[in-house]
């Protein structure tokens, strides 16, 4: 849509550019979404400099991607496709002429890769470099976190930790290893998993944002019982061996406390085995591990062989 | 839903506490939007403190409402109804326990008001305030910018200007008149004149969130035509008078110059005549004035009487 003059007019029209065909639709009041099958879903996430991110471990585009990467992520724990996104954008006054425009780009890469768009957003001057992102799905059977029962088993997807592991270099200055900082700056959400955990009977979902030792709590008090997950079975990812050992950690625990992998923790009906989880990998290209089984009770006991382990989760207010 | 432990999520339930009945879906990965009729459609507005508002100027409540009516008005600008809004707030560390639950409940208490939920949000840290609103609408025609045809007539809601004098009051360190006060802190999205609008025909319309001077534009450029403005004729709110003497301008073009009115500007078809426009006042409560025409050609000509008249609109990056 023509917008009308003036130099803000300027920039927006300047980012809308980087969104291509989608932006067509856009600069109307309001924009139209589509239409399709089942319920629609949607929500929020605010991505704040200082706070989430620090300016100098990410490029503009890796912040948009980023930002967007852990709203799309809240799709895939509720077993939803990626419809598209509003992304309002709070720019300091020194960035670049298009600086908005870069991080618009790693916004629309992130929403590209699973088959949503950009569906509008807003600009602001701030402080701090702001992005606010709203997603929207359609999910057929809405999975929340709700739903697990006692006997239900206990499944993650892909690998933890490479996040935490990345996060912990930049904490100290340094480059991290390359698939720590993907994990970190590039997150993929699991949208084609969420899709497929729920096709498969998935009973609850949730996404490990804040990691597995703050997360499983919300699923266990959603679903009123108690989970209890065998540390040695996660599927500790690679560049996590080093970071623990500097820590003094076994490498399990450090994965149960890393935050912003964005993998998915499923309860799945017991009588979902090693062989539908082999499958749902070839169909996803993304792992599936067992770690743990729902139970009549309340909170989350973890185990490390044979010992208790007590976790925190990351508390943005704490 | 009930959540897990943790102190981010203690304010969590505390705020979710404020929405009464609304709360008791959120918790979840995602919302889900709940179906109706006509075609969906979103926008997104984000307020930052110290660029859209100073906090010493407004209450919690008032900071939440007039970031939710800003958004809420796109909707009335699509001829929408509201289906409801996600809210998420960057709350400064400094700001007292239940800040974050008073502003939400000013965002409650617009989104109410014009019938809709808040559906969720998100909550993090910040240096500023920071309300990031995403609206959700249905529209069973959405009237877009584009539509306005040469011989369509331009009509304007409610009056202008008041929230441009309260802000001039404030920006001396003034308390300003009441009336002026309440158009700035407390604005009210035309959800009921977009529907009657729609319904009647409306072949364009937006809102006046940045003042007709440069607002006017969007639906010039948009509908590729020129529009035709008599001052004279447009509906002055009562504080303007006061506050265009001090600034030696006359009341139309103070009140032209005044951003953040929220009323809707709408072009009609000549056929819609002012027994239409009184119907329709009753129907609404809020007034309806005709200001100007649709002709061939481009761009905005304001008249002042005789007079030619030029006058910028708000520009976030000038």
């Amino acid at each position: 849509m023509k917008l009308g003059p003036g130099r803000e007019f300027d920039r927006i029209r300047a980012l809308l550019q980087r969104l291509g065909p989608d932006a067509d639709q856009i600069g109307d009041d309001c924009s139209v979404v589509p239409d399709g099958p089942g319920s629609l879903v949607i929500s929020a996430d605010l991505a704040v400099e200082g706070i989430h991110f620090r300016r100098e471990w990410l490029s503009l585009e890796e912040i948009g991607w980023r930002a967007a990467a852990a709203a799309l992520s809240d799709l895939a724990a509720e077993g939803a496709r990626a419809v598209g996104l509003m992304a309002s954008l709070g720019v300091p006054a020194e960035a670049a002429e298009d600086a908005a425009a870069d991080v618009m780009g790693g916004v629309h890469a992130a929403v590209g890769a699973v088959g949503g768009c950009v569906l509008g957003g807003d600009l602001s001057r701030s402080d701090q470099w702001i992005v606010g992102i709203t997603v929207l799905g359609r999910a057929v059977r809405p999975v929340t976190r709700a739903g697990a029962r006692p006997g239900d088993q206990l499944w993650v997807t892909g690998t933890l930790g490479a996040s935490r592991a990345g996060l912990a270099a930049l904490l100290r200055g340094e480059t991290p290893p390359p698939a720590a900082r993907e994990a970190f700056a590039r997150p993929k959400p699991r949208i084609a998993s969420g899709l497929a955990l729920a096709r498969a009977g998935a009973t609850a979902l949730l996404d490990l944002s804040d990691g597995l030792g703050g997360d499983a709590g919300h699923l266990a008090a959603a679903s009123s019982l108690g989970l209890h997950i065998q540390l040695l079975q996660l599927p500790v990812a690679g560049p996590v061996l080093v970071e623990a050992t500097r820590a003094g950690v076994p490498p399990a625990v450090f994965a149960a406390l890393g935050g912003e992998d964005y993998e998915l923790l499923a309860a799945l009906p017991s009588s979902f085995g090693p062989a539908d989880a082999a499958a749902m990998q070839r169909e996803t290209g993304v792992a599936l591990t067992l770690i743990g089984e729902c139970r009549a009770g309340s909170g989350v006991q973890l185990r490390l062989g044979q010992d208790a382990i007590a976790l925190p989760g990351f508390d943005h207010f704490a």
